[in-house]
């Protein structure tokens, strides 16, 4: 056996003191943590460490550059239209919120524009849905595509969105369990090299970072998701890639729904033109800065939703994962509808609540092997702002296991307040653009 | 399978964000590690968590209870002396350092008026010295002892030095080894409490901790020692035992030996009266805080060093486990005298340098499983402070393994520091007394 060139102890130690680890100590630990001769128990205390301490913007990259070094890259740079002409790529990545079902709306939009949007997603755990999730309510679509067939579509339709290969940085899910399992989730330095390391390997020209600040989302304050935010922004520059990141609020659901069936209808209500107005809000925000990544601006983005070319993408797009875009979808048994406790100005819709109620009725996962009900979830009737009558439906909730709905009632009573009108909340949906520096 | 009162990730992050543990969360942290349910790599992120956000003196005092609750507790109180009457017990404990073998004359010389010295002891593993490998040098000397065996030579001798039994707060060997491989050694309340959680268990009356500081020290600086003496004297005054700490130095051995055989030669020296006058300083002071924590005070303890009332005790002592006290001691086989390079004042005999230098040569043990060789170690000609001119003798290196003397050269040749008289460093052996508050 060759002699290692570090020890584990050593490297704890040096970030715990609070140093900077050099390029070869950061190498030598992504490699030795992925080959097992780092220890779960090392790489959590380091992982801790790091917490605490921090990282520097070279550190990061560098940690993030050794975990893309586990697995493949994908190269776009040869993708091409059918009639040959090149095809700029775009991708947008949202750090997760309740009811967020923009990635369905955007990725055609975008891609009715010419550019190609290859969004690889994932599945919801915890109170966030996934958006693979929400798609397989569509009967008969599939996420799995391999490189081939993923590749194809991007050529003929333009959009994809699929599961991400297990090939792209390994590392980070083997890091990603232990975290979730050590309380090191929340190490803005691990957040960041996590979802980048995945989205550098997957080769886009252009990311769009949809950074969720609010009581729905990973980060609470809006320092924290602004600190997130600069450093993925970094992160990307710094690999090359084109990237810049929305702050938007999460602190009440986005929309009117917090399920799948619902959000793929929602999403379609969007695409036909119509659907709430903070959805197309975010929508035609983040496709202008993607087509504005790819070179394409001053367009005209929100008439694309309204004129049908999106729609045309969104057909196009779910036919050639094998979904049917006029199937009626998967209606939940059991409904039961929460009224307004009280007359007033709705303050708030408390979108952790909201989440976890709608993961209570089943739309959500509690582990990775579990199903999810596709009609399950959250309607909701208004937004906070308006003004309700006592008795007034406030969300209506959707399950096939009606076992779970007085939980779930419970969650939604506790994430109403009713106030004066004076004290409505500030409202704005997009907090702040942050770009490369 | 009951369903656990709390999760691992729950007492993880009350930790890291800087919260108090619970004593419910506390007995359940400790009892469900002992039981697996928490990882390695879990204790391993709580234990870095503690690391950076300290505990509070309920949370310690709590945290050491729930690991002696893990293990037996031994009891003295029905101790007596043959004819009957009741024996008060004391002990001690040393935070570790460079030929520190004051356990071997402290013994017998508090024993000698009256009090049981039941010292349970280890064996050493990195730079320190362990007291057993000391002692198994003497021919014949066992260090294990039945719980029987153990009572029966407190009663008639009054002096027992021999291995802590497995069953004293098993939890923390498992924590100390976890701890050992994941850079959270110098967390100080877990240090506090691997420590004082063994000696609680013991079931002593009174207990003197002899806290170490300096460069063969586990605490390097004055202010971490003083932290951790006060947290132990806090965590054995809150479980009613009488706890007293000295802040002694060592920035250069205790002494002229560091080793196994000729440490004993040393101890000796020290009982018939003679010997190094720190040895004989740091022996006394600590025999005169065991005594006065038993409610011996005004005794004239130097005398019974002098007047061979220590050194019966010493030889009864040494009988009574197998050991041969008349018993020529093991002589290493090859020997190298280290000179020195320069004339002036000794400013340095660096204590970690002489400490690895004495390991190298086989006097101690990299891993668990190694045996020690009985006759290795430095004897030191000189101590700091002393005037030397050009090639006078500093340092003799002992070893069975002359393959060894290269390296522990080297180490010897950097501990030496000479120079001006007027810098002469600091002398003080003892720093400070830290009592109960």
């Amino acid at each position: 056996m060759a002699a290692e060139q570090f020890s584990a102890v050593e490297v704890i130690r040096t970030k715990r003191d609070g140093g900077e680890l050099s390029n070869e100590m950061i190498d030598w630990t992504i490699d030795a943590y992925t080959r097992g001769v780092i220890a779960e128990e090392q790489m959590a205390a380091l992982n801790m460490a790091i917490y605490f301490q921090g990282m520097h913007r070279a550190e990061i990259s560098r940690w993030t550059n050794a975990m893309i070094n586990t697995g493949e890259r994908m190269d776009f740079s040869t993708l091409a239209d059918p009639a040959g002409r090149g095809l700029a790529t775009t991708d947008k990545h949202s750090t997760g919120g309740v009811g967020d079902k923009i990635t369905l709306p955007l990725a055609p939009l975008v891609a009715s524009f010419g550019v190609a949007v290859p969004q690889l997603s994932g599945r919801g755990l915890g109170h966030t849905g996934g958006t693979l999730d929400k798609l397989e309510s569509i009967p008969g679509w599939r996420a799995e595509l391999s490189n081939e067939e993923l590749f194809a579509q991007l050529s003929t339709v333009g959009a994809v969105i699929c599961a991400a290969g297990a090939g792209l940085a390994p590392a980070d899910k083997k890091l990603y369990a232990l975290r979730d399992v050590t309380g090191t989730v929340e190490a803005i330095p691990l957040i960041a090299s996590s979802i980048m390391s995945k989205k550098i390997a997957e080769g886009t020209g252009t990311l769009v970072l949809d950074v969720k600040v609010g009581s729905g989302a990973f980060m609470k304050t809006e320092s924290m998701a602004r600190e997130l935010a600069e450093t993925m922004v970094n992160l990307g520059t710094d690999a090359g890639v084109n990237t810049v990141a929305l702050l938007t609020n999460m602190d009440t659901p986005l929309g009117l729904t917090a399920g799948n069936a619902i959000e793929v209808q929602e999403s379609v209500e969007v695409l036909a033109g119509g659907g709430p107005e903070d959805v197309i809000e975010l929508t035609v925000a983040l496709a202008t800065e993607m087509l504005a990544g790819a070179g394409i601006c001053d367009v005209d983005v929100r008439a694309a939703l309204n004129d049908g070319r999106a729609m045309d993408k969104w057909r196009a797009m779910i036919l050639a994962q094998g979904g049917d875009p006029d199937a009626k979808l998967p209606v939940a048994r059991e409904s039961h509808t929460v009224l307004a406790p009280a007359e007033g100005a709705l303050l708030k819709l408390d979108a952790m609540d909201i989440g976890l109620a709608a993961w209570t009725l089943g739309a959500g996962r509690a582990r990775k092997e579990d199903a999810v009900q596709a009609g399950a979830g959250v309607r909701l009737h208004v937004k906070p702002g308006a003004l309700v009558r006592r008795g007034e439906p406030i969300a209506t909730l959707l399950t096939d296991t009606p076992e779970k709905m007085e939980r779930a009632i419970e969650l939604v009573q506790r994430s109403i307040l009713i106030g004066a009108d004076s004290d409505r909340p500030d409202m704005r949906l997009i907090l702040d653009r942050i770009a490369a520096k």
